[in-house]
Order: C-alpha cells, then structure tokens, then sequence
C-alpha cells in the first residue's frame, strides 16, 4: 500500500529512539528543568545562531499553538490568521476557548500577503471592535503553499506597523526551510514567535517553541503549565529535538519529504492531474473524481481535506520516510487510471 | 436639525418617565424578586399569551446577548450568525470572551435562509470541529431587513434538525413587528429564545427576555448574575416594561418608526436614491457620494454604518419619536442637493 | 413597618429625577460619548480635584466589579481579596468566569491587613503558581467595616512592592467617606482604581468607575463594550451622577445613613445586644436567636446574611432615607422582645 | 546519591520501551483512532471489566485534569476539592481559566470526608452563588493519604445525592491500590470519571482517562482536541498503556513504589521522625529541622512541598524503582545526623 496518508503515521526516526535510550536513569529534576534538557535549549539556541531567545519543549502542535498565539492576549484582544488557518477551523475552538476571536481573511492560496493584512488591520479601533493582537501564520501553509523569507518579513513590516506580534506555526517548518533555504535565524528576525514542528518531521512527538520578542517571554512557563503543556518528564521532549538537531537530521528529513512531493508533482503534471493549490510543500491537493477516488483507495492511502468550505480535495502527503519507489509507484498506478 | 442619526438619542417615553414616578418608595426586595416585578412579567407572559415562558429583564442589548447566546453552551459548542450579526462585529468579541467561537454565514442582505443555515450546520461534526448550538439573528436585521414569521420559522425547522438553539434579538423586535404583522405569541413559538428590545423602542434603557425552551430556563439567574446583568433595584427595569406594555405603547412606537421609515423610502426612491440593502425597516442604508454627505451634515444627523467590510453606507434611522414633518423637511433639502 | 432589609430598595433620590428631567429631548451620541456625559465625566474629575483620572459610568456593581478587577490581566493572573470579599462569595463566579483564579484571605472582620497582605502575596511566584495582579476591597466591607485612608494606603504600598494593583470597591463609599473623612483626592492617591457607588446612595442605578493608574486605561471601553457595560444612553447614567455630585448632595446622602446606624448601634449597645462584626458603617451585624428574628420580622424589615459559612447574621441596614424615628421605634419595639 | 525527589526522574520501565519498539511503522490513521490503540482502549475496558466505559490516552496530569473536571460545565458551575487539591493549588489557576471556581474544602489531612463534603455543598443554590457540580479528589492525595474504596463510596453517595460528579485524579492510583487493595472495577463503581497514571508509575508519559457516567462521555473528544490534548501519533501513548497493563506490570511497580515507603515509614518512626500527615503512600512527608535538612542534601535527594501555606515539609518519595538497599542507606545516614 502506497502512504501518502499524512506525515505523522510512523513511530519516529531511530535517531531519536538512540537518543532516548541514551537517557541517563536520573535526569532528576522535572518540567524539563534538568540539566540535560537546559542543555538541549542552548543547542537550538546555537543551531538559530542567537542567544537573547527563549526556547521550550511542548507536546504537540494544538497546545503549541494555544501557548503561543494566546500568550499575553488582553481580553478584547484577537488573532488574525488565513480564513483556512489551522488554528481557526481545525482545533475545535481552542483560541476562542481561551477568550480569545480569531479574525480571518479570506486568500485564494492559504498564504496572507502585506496588502490583505494591511486593509484588514486598518479596520479596526473603534471601542466596538476586538483589537488585532496577534498574526498567525503556518509555514507550510494548511494549502501546501510555502512562504519565503521575504514575505514573512513583508508581513513582519505591517505588524510591526501596527503593533502586532507575528507568530510562525513551524508545524511543517523543515519542508519549507527545505524549499525556501532560509535559516532558522533569518525566521528568528522576520517574526516574534515561531514553532519548530517535530512530530510531522521524525520525532514521537513534540514541537520546540521559540520566542524572540522580550515581551512574550514574560512568565511564559506559568502560561505553559495552566495550558497543561509541560510535561512532569521534560527530558523525553529534549532529547528527541537533541536526535533531531544532531548532525543536521531535522533539515535532512525535511528535505526528503520536499524532493519526494516534487518528483510526485512533476509526474502528476505529466499525467495532466489538476491542482487545487500550488504544489509548493510535501501537502499535494488535487482534484480527481469520485470514481478516480475510490479506485485510487485501493492502492494508496490518502487524505481528504476539508479547508473550511464544503469542497473536498484529495491530499497526497509525503513524509521523510518516503521512497522514490514509492512516489514511482504510485504514479504507475495512477496513470492506469486516468 | 433633522434627526435620522439614530434609535437611542432620546430619554424615553413620557409614558415610562409616569410608571417611574408611580413606583412605591418602598418595593423591598432586590434583584427584580419583589412583588411588582413579578407582576410585571407576568404582563408581559400575558401578552405573549403564554404561562410556560420566563420572563427576565437585563439592562442592556449586549448583555442581553451574552446572557441569551452564551447560556448553557459547552465549551466546544458555538454561536451561528450571519457575517453581518452584531455579536459577530460590533460588540468586541463578547461571545468569544465566554469561550465559544462565532460561525459567520455570508448573506446579501443580512438575512439567513433556511438553505445557507442547513448547507452551514451540514459541515460539522468531526472532532476537530466546534459544535454549533445556539443559532442567533436578529429582526430586524443589522442591514435593515426584516424577517417574515414564515421565514423564522423555518430556519426554526432547520434548527430543530440539527439540535441547535434559534436565538432572536429583538433589540428592533416592534418594528419588525410593525412591518411583518406577528404576535409575541407566534414568535415564541417559533424559537427558543428572544429579546423584546426597550432601549430602541421607548424606554430609558432594557430588554425582556423571554426563554422558551425548558433546558435555557435553568439556573438562568445565575448566569446573568454571573454576567453582572441583574440590577439591584429591579423595579426600574420592570416600571418601564409596564408602561411600554400599558394599552399598547410599545407596538404603537414600532409603528410610528416603521411608517415614518416608509414614508422616508417612498420619497428616496422618487429621488432616485440607490439602497444598499432591501429598505425594510426604520434603518435605510442608502449610497451617497462623499461631498453629497458632506451637504446632508448640515441639515441631518446621520449615521455611517460599517458592516463588516470597508464599505461605510449612510444610515437613516427613524424613531418613534420622528415626525412627518422631519421626514419631508429632509426630502425636500435632500432634493436640492442630488 | 421598620426598613432596615437594605440600601437599595428605594427607586432613587428625587435630585436625581429632577436631573433626568432637565435631560435635553436630543443627546445626540449613544454610548456616554454626547456632551453632557462628557461634562459630567469632567465634573466628577474636578470633583477628584485631578485631571488625570479616567471616570467611565457603568449601570452596576457586579459588572464595575467585572470590568475593573479583570482589566488587564493576563490569563495567568489572578485576583487577591478577603475570603467575605463581594466578588469571591456574592457573584456567581463572575471572576474565574473571565479566567481567572480569586486567592482569598482569611480575616476577622472583612478587612486585609498590611501583613495579612503581604505575607500572602509572598507564597507567589513559582511557575505552577498564578500571579497575584489586583488586589480587591470594598470599602465599605461586606462585614460593615470601615478602611480608614491610612490603611488603605498601607495596603497600597504593599501593591506597590509587589507590584500588583488596588481596586477599591466603593459600593458604600459614601458611607466610608463620612466615617472616615476622606476626599476622593486622598482615596485616588491610595489605589490604582476604585468606584463611586451611586446605586445605594441614592441613584436609580450605576457606578462611576474612576481609573487613576495608566496601564488600566488602555482600550478600557473596549473592555467595556465586551462585557457588555456601555449603555446605548449613556446621558441616563451621567445625569444621575450629575445630580448627586451637585451641592454636596452624594455625601450628604451618605453621612444619614452613617448617623442613623450610628444612632442605631448605640441604642443596641444600650439594649446589650452582641455585634458579629465591629459595627462600623450602615451594615451592622448582629447575633440574635432564631425566635428573636421571627419576633422582629414582625415589626421590621431585616436581612440574614451569609458570609460564605453556615453561618446567618441579622444584617441592619440603614440608607440615605432613615429617620431617627425609624431607628428609635425600632429600638423602642426591639427593646420589649429581648 | 539516594533518590527520594520525586517518582517522574526516570525515563520509563524498559518494557514501556520494548512496546514502542515492537509498534509497526505505519499505524496509519492519526489521533489515537488507529486499530492498535482501539485495541489498547479495548484491553484497559477488558481490565476494568466493564464495556460500558470510555477509555482516552492523554499525554499528562495537568491537561487530564483540565479535560476531566472541566468537560460539560455550564459557566456559573464549579468544582469542589480539598484545599490542598492539586487542581487549586499548584497547576498555575488551570481550571478558572476554563471559566469555572474551584471551591475548596479545608481538611487536616487532604482528603475529602462524606460530612465536610455534604456540609459544604449544602451552602450553595442562591442565584448569586456558583453551582458545584464536580467535586475533584486525588488518590492518593496531595498529602500523602489515601482514600479506601468505602470511602470514595461514602463520597459517591454525597455526590448522587446533590447531583454532582466525581472525579478522582489517579496520577498515583497504583500506590492507592497496592495499599487499600481495590479493584479498577471497583473504583468504577464509584465514580463517574478517573485517570490511571501512567506517568508517575513507568510510563514515560500518559494518563488514561475512564469515563462511567454517560452525560461525560458526548463530545469527549472535542474536548480534548480543543484542548490541545489530542495527539497525532496517538499510538505512542497507547503502546505505553499496552505495557503497563501486559501481565500486571502497572500493579506490580504501584505495589514496589507503597512497599518501599512502608519499609521507610517503619524505619522513620524507629527513629522517632515526626510525620507531618499519616504515612500512607509513596510519598511520605516529614518534619525536619533546617540544619538536619542541610546534611540529608548531601547524601539524598529530597523535596520540599509548599501545601498552600507557608509551610515547607520534606518530602521523600519512593517509586517503582526504589530499592530496599536505597531505603536501608538512607536510614542508616539518617540515623548518623538525627
């Protein structure tokens, strides 16, 4: 069976399965206050290139998330994010739960440019309206469309002119490093807090938060534990983002997953298949038929995304396990089809 | 000065400012449980002609909402409106502030329908989808339309068929009523809660809330103690539900708004002015060019409504107060500048 | 009958009716922001003798409670009062409703101590603990004890050290004023925040909201448009505070219901009657046995008060409006059934 | 260096491991819905013996608890606990930033009784008080005690009683069970919702939730996705509960961890230390002078527990790996410095 189910069916890379078997018995303290996981801070912490940031280890990408966006939010104030956001249609009203409104703006690709965000934020500032406190953005996108670094420092410009943070969900970060050769510390200059998504990208589990902006490290840990996200055994979290960052395993996987979905690309536009969106990252959405749907069921596994309307599309995602075999594979069968 | 400005700019009828006065000095008990007040929402149970209804007083639009909207939703449940819906954008994240998220449905003219609510609700359902409970509109609509008893009604049967709650406010419920010819009695059976709006219709300020279905009825008090929206001194709130009920007050004001409204539609139309939105109700959104704005500033007060968008239209709003005579006035300087 | 059940069961002075009259028929603006609420906004300042306060009106306690004591603060932050605090045991919740934890302080009187204060405020500060940001009294207390100046500035330099802020509760201010002696300049030099209390002392409703400290006034009628606060008629608010700041009139009204309870506790001292709390203000609690109440509930109106025990006192509350003949014939009546 | 710190310093039992290792690559389906972890549900329903239950993975003890005792609570309803519980004092005002008060009981020794409980829920049902409607008990306690099944019985009837839930948090269940001998069967029958700790008893992370009552089982899963509780490799947590219960290792290491601490317990009171609480559990807490502190550091690592006073007592803390060698050396160092 062909996988392009999604990039987070597989048990983690053996790398990080070392590195835990690695673990002294004794890490001793809790809440990721040992030794060992402080160290593994200063190694992210040197793998950006930059000391003035705060890195922390949570569980997953739907608590990072809440972490991060709500982080320091006064009562009337909001999140603007893509109308596709993951954040506003795939986590059950978690940001609103907090108390917080989720301001969407509509975009054909998943991707906010400088000039939507400019005349959405200009909107607002009457004592009626909630106040814009917060950009979010993922990169990849949940569209499989990818930012440059450029236009997440676009981005940057507006918020800063309006006096919003910028916040990164790196859930799928090392596919987009992978495409768009950027560096953690040219993200690290171009917004105020970003993830670095591990669980789609070979570890168990686990996303590494960053904040660069003084005010959103302010009592962050307090904030991390109401949420519920750090974990009594912090050094199981740190030692899976020490495998991924040794020896370069977390761009190495990234990059796999990246070349992988464009050799796939490259054969389904060959065979004339259409795209939904860009095919820019490891997330492929495209159109096919029932009847196509059902009979490619037969051979591969694959994903149905709903982006927040009632269209469907077919997703084919690739994961840093996947074989060029794999992508051949698949299109042999695919063509048979068509 | 012609006053089109809006429905609030007054203190209230002669005829509250009477039911005041008559108040005892001494009505006892706090918190709208003396006897007075009681009887006061039994008037009001008898004019809509029902006993198995409760009767409340808030003192305000917002609050009312907060307490209506938000009460008994579980933390994943949500609110449904259209994009248009007060709650939605002129009451700075209220409901999100108690937790639950804000499903929007674009609509033309404000109004949901019976298909855009089904095609909205068919949507969910999946774990990471909130779960819409409480279904809100308001009659008449922020655009100045104005729903039918049989258009209610039906997306009361929508509603039904998906377990969801019809929430009408009914901040501008007596022109509605004035248009549409309803009772309170068919209302309140054609949803499980609404709002008989005071603060636009006559009264200092208030609205009656009436709850109809038997699970909204529990432990009400508590949450609108909760929300800061029961009054101390109770009475006040009662004295002007008394007299807006008192030989018929208050559908007499919905009336006297509604016509003046119409009579003001019938001369823009032979002006030639365009409408933004079906002119319905005594809220008129018309388009005018910025230096035509600026002309009418000099003999009108007139409102600048956003709807969500970055278009601002020119609101004409009647009262209960407004005259014959200021309508024509304003026709006839509004002709000399077109 | 004799009326000592409470402070606000009158439907408010008659200066505050004549006020409303003299209302011009057209404010014009909705939402406090016409001429004449801006002018009494103004009036209240030079009434503080300051011109850097903000003062908002609001149409109750619960909901000036609401607004004040949770601007601000972030989710992690939490509010410190006394375990009889008002907003603790009184309010269904409505704090911890908005997200945030109430720390509470055992004391024997209603009253927080410089120590009982700052030895609490020291137990803070560790990453699974919330941060005490606003410490909460009335003044009055809900045990009828007075603050003198004095003591609220201790308290305030404990805030100061630890940087937390002082909302002071002014319900009853009158009545602490006219025992204590102390300006609204003096009480704006001791806090961050406070109201003035119109509701029990002689308005229909409302309290004015005076914010003295610069981080609270940031977006503050966003905040209150959020929980619902702002009346669409503002001016109805403004023109009761304009009548009870006009002549002296809101301490005036609040030293009669200080004289008569003073009065009132004399003749009980007299009668040896056994005070639960030191009887200080127009609450005064006292302890009789069950059939003692059911003898006065014959000649007088009295409230059982629970302060978040099992147990009941007698509550006696006198108001702007008790003579000295209520009080002696309730004493007189009192007098034959001990 | 002897380890009585804490009993989550360790990386997890090596047969947690040996299930992790034997996880097929592709599990395929996210979030736990995966055919493996229906399994594992199915074996921890098989182990409890009843079918009629829901059983969720959840990666910790914070976010179990927030889920646990907040899903289903309408806002004005609240939780009650022991005012040492953990809920209130040490995960930094999780709960009320859902929204909900934590009502809290005072007790000698942390645990709940039938008559404090009953005597509090008695003083609640005014519209201006909260409605408890979970009551929240730890077993074993925050104190080191632990409840027998009659007496989480004795509780359950109180709860039915007043229409409230029970929730018993089971971070350390297994000690529980190794000293009172009941049965998960058993805790079922008398309760409504618990967790099964993992994290503290040889997982490397994980608590299993078990719902009973019915009413807390709809939307569970919305919950906890909104939450942020959900994980993506949802089978990473199963595998650690399909080791625990694989051939009773869970009860064997609870029955490891409560046998050390007897063993230490008996040798504590040969030497005359006074215990601070009865001495029930693996957590056994003492009073030591600060000087005899200082010299126990240097042989053994120890904690110090604030209960919500300012009082610290030393902690010592067995676990499933704690030796009879690392007790008897601890004694016998002791003995030299007492």
């Amino acid at each position: 069976m062909k996988n392009f189910l999604n990039d987070y069916n597989d048990k983690g890379h053996p790398q990080v399965y070392e590195f835990l078997a690695k673990l002294d018995e004794d890490k001793m303290i809790g809440y990721g206050q040992d030794d060992y996981s402080l160290s593994v801070q200063e190694k992210i912490k040197k793998e950006i290139g930059r000391d003035d940031v705060v890195v922390e280890f949570l569980p997953g990408g739907t608590i990072a998330n809440i972490v991060a966006a709500t982080h320091t939010l006064m009562s009337y104030e909001a999140i603007v994010c893509a109308t596709t956001g993951h954040i506003s249609i795939h986590e059950t009203g978690s940001m609103e739960a907090t108390g917080h409104k989720v301001v969407t703006i509509d975009t054909p690709d998943g991707k906010l440019t400088e000039n939507l965000l400019r005349d959405k934020l200009a909107l607002f500032g009457a004592e009626n309206d909630v106040i814009p406190k917060v950009v979010y953005i993922s990169n990849t996108t949940e569209a499989g469309t990818v930012y440059s670094i450029d236009e997440i420092k676009a981005l940057y410009e507006v918020c800063l002119e309006f006096g919003t943070y910028l916040f990164v969900d790196g859930a799928r970060l090392a596919v987009a490093m992978a495409r768009e050769g950027f560096t953690l510390k040219e993200l690290s200059e171009s917004c105020d807090i970003f993830t670095i998504g591990g669980t789609k990208n070979g570890a168990m589990f686990g996303e590494a938060l960053v904040v660069v902006e003084d005010d959103l490290k302010e009592r962050l840990r307090n904030h991390m534990k109401q949420k519920g996200s750090i974990m009594a055994k912090g050094f199981i979290l740190s030692a899976q983002f020490d495998a991924l960052f040794e020896n370069g395993l977390y761009y190495e996987l990234g990059k796999n997953a990246y070349e992988k979905a464009m050799k796939l690309k490259d054969g389904l536009l060959k065979l004339g298949v259409v795209f939904a969106f860009p095919p820019e990252s490891n997330q492929l959405f495209i159109s096919l038929t029932k009847d196509q749907i059902e009979k490619v069921e037969e051979f591969a596994l694959i994903g149905l995304e709903n982006l927040g309307t009632d269209v469907y599309n077919v997703r084919l995602c690739t994961s840093y396990r996947t074989t060029d075999e794999e992508v051949e594979g698949f299109l042999e069968k695919l063509k048979e089809i068509l």
